[in-house]
């Protein structure tokens, strides 16, 4: 097959042309800012321009301003260390990777996605998981980590590595309670690990106020920035042990790379990604401060959702997040009987323009309203509603 | 400080309106269509509207056609199985890390580049230089891989984890012989790694016919790619190890993620820079077949260079490479009494609106004249030989 096909490829999607509720997507939508940003530092290495020939790495370079930017990275997320990592599981890989040793536990939460379990797994290390109340609600249970620390000290004789909580969940959207949290992990002096991929870069996160001594997140998914990016940010203590620098000499040739941040491989997101993520902050920064209204449009979207029969939001209510998970018996039912089954929800919500409900789910779906406006919030709750009653549902 | 300065990020270097000789740029310039592909996927997880539900994996994406351009790109290396990771540095640790246990030994030209000893530290394995035979020429001796190998099986009783080769190092762009390091790696069954961040993606390289097992290479170097990306190619005996799929488990709710690919941590390169990978792709293809071409440019201007007194192109002759070193005892010379000191030949050639050599070198600098035109590459070495005219260097 020629390799033509390889050189036009386009999205189906295009932000401005439609409505985009897919859940990991909502937050990575480029500012225009970025999006100059990206065009500009699109060719390869084109960041280190201007590499500091006695310093070379990543952090160190101020044209374009990275240095500074990881300054007030830090700063901004209440802790005193940041780095662009490639990727947030990345940044969870390195951080259990250099504080603890092969065999060790991880006390981390029910709800922690995939790629948390991944990155202890290859950081050959244990998981300990710390239940969540399921059906309904799937609250986690964060009092538990107590106990959990405890387990791990009674089978083995020491602390955990580290206790991950995910602030956010990719399931239902739930807020967990991080501070409580956080004064468990002060208590027995085990390093606390908060992934704030779904919350730092939308709602306010402060690492510190929380007592986070850890914190990781995805610029793709929440920062306004192309993917990938992963955010790296601790505390100074935690840096020492994180970020430490390279030892390794050459048997034969003494070379030896002292300045090189070992964890990280040397520098990171060389390029456009990164571009997109300086760009994008000077209104990250800003739109935290409208968190407030993001959940106004998210509970009035979820209740009018709930007006059409057998539909009903999981987890914790009110909603402290714009990611939803819907449970629609009335659309299964719909979906029991159509010709497309499933995927009718998929096509008729497609025909009005609104995409990103994974296609041929009916009885459980995800979305995100972070970032629509009131009109399109509007727009969609009655998409859904015509939907339903186009198939006969009751709508109330 | 304002945050603004973040906003307007720009490079001072513009493709387009200068000659860049950046060593670790020429290759990571895109194409046309990568340039296209950059903006259509510029938002976050824009690769992902279409991740299959079934096998929620990048790498089995077909719209855009990641699966198909993965095949591809194992097939154009000479390999079985391709992914596209986030660094090329990473699938050197990836490779190192799922093939070898710690304290390992892994074998490795003393011309690698130092994320390589960098991976072998991060995977707590230790190095074993093979010698190269310094100045002027510094040729890696590619015969010494056995006595290597063999002395770590005297040391251990165990073979190597791996034996690593760069193919073009990073400081005088020798080629070294990796079809001799792959015979000799075959007999001792040790596998063999080739870090073809240098070549593959501009000069052919086919993995089968130098006998590797594994090769890595980068995207935002020699692909025409945005950083970062990473290539991790490999014959299906590596992959059975390297790429194998998570195992670990939920102790209390069994969770488990038998699709995902631990090494990876599951998806990897979410975005515009894949996307600038692939759209690249079939101008890499055809570009990689006029290598020679680029040799030639590549040995004039070497030989233009070295008209200029005291000017000697270091590393082996002739060039097999268009990565050059060179050593040049008169413009160092013309430094010693310039009130801007070194600074003098960067200020020179920025006024010819040449960019890329690093500012306040001049015994010793790089260059690269990857893709340049004839014409550009002509009116680099006369501005060389000009400037060296003007500070009264002979040019014979």
């Amino acid at each position: 097959m020629s390799l033509e096909r390889f050189r036009e490829i386009r999205r189906e999607v295009h932000e401005d042309e439609v409505i985009n509720l897919n859940p990991i997507q909502r937050g990575g939508v480029l500012t225009p800012a970025a999006r100059r940003a990206l065009v500009e530092f699109g060719d390869g290495y084109s960041i280190c321009d201007r590499c500091p020939p006695k310093t070379p790495r990543l952090d160190m370079i101020e044209r374009p301003p990275v240095k500074s930017f990881y300054e007030e990275l830090a700063k901004f997320l209440g802790l005193d260390v940041a780095r662009v990592v490639t990727r947030c599981r990345e940044a969870m890989f390195i951080a259990l990777y250099m504080l603890g040793d092969r065999g060790g536990y991880v006390v981390l939460d029910s709800l922690a996605h995939y790629s948390t379990y991944l990155a202890v797994e290859l950081a050959r290390m244990k998981v300990k998981e710390v239940p969540n109340t399921g059906y309904p609600e799937f609250r986690v249970e964060v009092e538990k980590y107590k106990e959990k620390i405890e387990e791990v000290i009674d089978e083995t004789g020491d602390p955990p590595v580290a206790a991950v909580l995910t602030h956010v969940d990719s399931y239902y959207g739930n807020l967990a309670d991080a501070k409580a949290v956080g004064e468990i992990c002060k208590r027995y002096g085990v390093p606390f690990i908060l992934n704030a991929a779904y919350t730092a870069g939308v709602m306010p996160v402060n690492g510190k106020e929380l007592g986070v001594d850890v914190l990781v997140s995805s610029g793709h998914k929440s920062w306004a920035a192309s993917a990938p990016t992963g955010i790296l940010a601790m505390t100074e203590e935690m840096a020492q042990r994180i970020l430490k620098t390279s030892e390794i000499k050459g048997d034969l040739t003494g070379r030896s790379f002292p300045v090189k941040e070992l964890g990280l491989l040397g520098c990171t997101v060389m390029g456009a990604p990164l571009a997109t993520l300086i760009a994008s902050f000077p209104d990250v920064v800003e739109r935290v401060k409208r968190w407030s209204e993001e959940l106004e449009k998210a509970r009035h979207f979820a209740s009018e959702m709930e007006k059409i029969e057998g539909t009903r939001l999981l987890g914790v209510k009110p909603k402290m997040h714009t990611l939803m998970h819907f449970e629609s018996m009335g659309f299964y039912k719909v979906s029991q009987s159509h010709k497309r089954r499933g995927f009718f929800l998929y096509d008729e919500l497609k025909k009005r323009k609104i995409y990103g409900i994974q296609p041929g789910l009916t009885k459980h779906f995800k979305l995100n309203t972070y970032g629509l406006s009131w009109d399109q919030v509007r727009y969609v709750a009655s998409a859904f509603k015509e939907i339903a009653e186009k198939y006969g549902l009751e709508v109330v």
